[in-house]
């Protein structure tokens, strides 16, 4: 069969502090549309891929431990909305919508020990990337499962316009909570308040004093900090957790690329204040997926939860899109379009 | 009815920075050895005092919330051992033994609210205010609560001689578990591992590079730290926690004093290595008392688990006592000796 152009986004070398668009290349491989035989991968054209600020913790020369980094000149691997080409996996056939683990190319053979089929297309496709994907899960797992947020209480939210954080802003809400988020501009600011339906939101870049911030806007205290960000703010938010309080720890960005992370000094306060933090990864949580969609597809299609999205077309753009998390350009959830169908 | 001499420790005023054994006043008060019509207090002759690191915080202007400071001219209140002289209660009666709640005097007038019935007099009375008393219910819950330890796994604890820690330890042996201890001299350390059954211990005074000391000590990584000291230790630490670790954070006895916290800066490996953190508060555990005791009493009567206490005589030699926990001078649990029965 013949081979057909597959053009790729790979890593160029590893990277060490904040990754640049040039640390990438788009590359023109070709591939052939098949699956070999006797192989029980499949064969997918990819629609949609997600960029995720993890994914530069995999750029790195040493990865975090039990995940799989980036090998230069290979293309990057991540999360992705995906048509099954052809299987050799009986679980899958052609034609099949799924999302899950796929790599920046046109056309991708993977083993699919993680994709999950599509069984709802009557929502925007790109959503498997977001909302009904990896970060969806995220902001369930996290502020359900870890936060276990209850009517009433007080949610403080970092990185709130994100992929992650407009959800758990939005999940707070449905449970009746009061929950202020932070993010980067007016722009996300006003997204947050007007559009995602947090109580207040702040741009951190314009508080000179966070500790003073956290106090106006929660003169009772935090009960949940669903953290996103860590370093600076973190800190600022030990000084002000309530008794009992919960910090699900879902990522630090702020600190992913700095040689030198941040310092926190205000930890002793978890003590008196009987705080848990709790470091988790989504992956951990996947046996919920069916329970997260029976909650969240019927609050979607009654417009009772939305989604803010931010595409960028073509695997071209991919680099600068992905590099763009760590300056906060994205505005929602960060989408590459590759294909659309 | 006649006044008696009433000896007590009062503090001087309020304390920044390290104590010290001035900032506390020996003064001979009177008392009249009854309960006053109306009143449903208890009042004891105090026997034993606990020196408990936690006391500093009280001793500032502005105390941890919802716990109430010292008050300069009045003495320090704190966990003993005592005596029941009369009784306005109907739960206790006059020659009763208690431990919970007092102050550091000779005889005090306290409202019981937080006093314990010592049915046990087959082992030191003593023993009340460390292995049968707050620090053993803090190792228990701790550990075995928040730690929630299997056979098996690896366990480091600092301040591993003290009060808490050699508990922390001997339960860790019980659980089946791989315990390193660190400690503040070569004395400690040899009791650490002659006497209290740590697998090994090190003096942390004497190490360079507590990374790499940990590494030595626990190759595959650690899974519970039992956290008494923060600061340098816990960022050590953070870096070889292994995945589903678990930090029960029962204090950071290196900080209280320290006008400017020293840094934490690994927090963000709990996110990869999903480790839970959780600060806690004995308080929130006495229900757990009960079985507490069912389960130590009998270890104690056989001579599995042992105590290390450090004891001083009068309450002249409360004041460089309790200062001394902040320098490490205390071997095993600090006990103040006030009287014998
Ligand atoms: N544990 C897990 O399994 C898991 C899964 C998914 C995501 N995560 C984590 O969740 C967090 C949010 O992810 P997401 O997908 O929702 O990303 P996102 O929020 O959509 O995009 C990243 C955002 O981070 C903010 N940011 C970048 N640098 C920052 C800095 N120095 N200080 C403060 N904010 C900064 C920017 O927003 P501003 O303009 O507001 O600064 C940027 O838009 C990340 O930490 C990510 O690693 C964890
Ligand atoms: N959460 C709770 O409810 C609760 C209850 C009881 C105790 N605690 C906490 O548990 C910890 C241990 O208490 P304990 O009663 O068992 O005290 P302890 O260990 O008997 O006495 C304090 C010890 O701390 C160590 N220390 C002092 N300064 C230090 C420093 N800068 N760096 C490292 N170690 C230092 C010293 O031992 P070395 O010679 O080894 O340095 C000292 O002997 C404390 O943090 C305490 O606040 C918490």
């Amino acid at each position: 069969m013949a081979q057909v152009r597959n053009k790729q986004v790979v890593l160029r070398d590893y990277v060490s502090g904040f990754p640049k668009e040039s640390d990438m290349d788009i590359v023109e491989g070709t591939i052939e549309l098949k699956v070999p035989e006797g192989y029980n991968d499949v064969l997918l054209k990819n629609l949609y891929l997600s960029c995720d600020p993890y994914m530069v913790a995999l750029m790195r020369d040493i990865g975090p431990e039990g995940f799989q980094n980036y090998t230069p000149g290979s293309p990057l691997t991540g999360y992705g909305v995906s048509k099954v080409i052809e299987s050799g996996h009986p679980n899958y056939k052609k034609g099949d919508l799924v999302w899950g683990f796929t790599k920046w190319e046109e056309f991708s053979l993977v083993s699919p020990t993680l994709l999950f089929k599509i069984e709802h297309t009557d929502v925007p496709l790109s959503y498997y990337t977001g909302i009904l994907g990896m970060p969806g899960m995220t902001a369930y797992a996290g502020f359900f499962e870890l936060g276990s947020p209850k009517n009433g209480e007080n949610v403080f939210v970092s990185a709130a316009s994100g992929a992650v954080g407009q959800l758990v802003g939005q999940f707070a809400k449905l449970t009746g909570c009061y929950v202020v988020g932070s993010a980067g501009s007016k722009e996300k600011v006003d997204l947050l308040k007007n559009k995602l339906g947090f109580d207040e939101a702040f741009n951190y870049k314009e508080e000179s004093d966070l500790d003073a911030t956290l106090k106006r806007y929660f003169p009772e205290g935090i009960d949940i900090y669903f953290e996103n960000v860590g370093g600076k703010t973190l800190d600022a938010v030990l000084l002000n957790m309530r008794v009992h309080g919960r910090i699900p720890v879902c990522g630090m960005v702020s600190q992913y690329n700095l040689t030198q992370p941040e310092s926190v000094t205000n930890l002793a306060h978890i003590i008196f204040k009987r705080v848990l933090m709790q470091g988790f990864i989504v992956n951990d949580f996947y046996h919920l997926y069916p329970k997260f969609l029976e909650f969240l597809l019927p609050h979607i299609r009654e417009g009772k939860v939305v989604y803010v999205e931010d595409r960028d077309e073509g695997l071209e753009n991919g680099p600068a899109a992905l590099v763009g998390l760590y300056s906060g350009r994205n505005v929602g959830k960060q989408v590459l379009v590759v294909a659309r169908d």
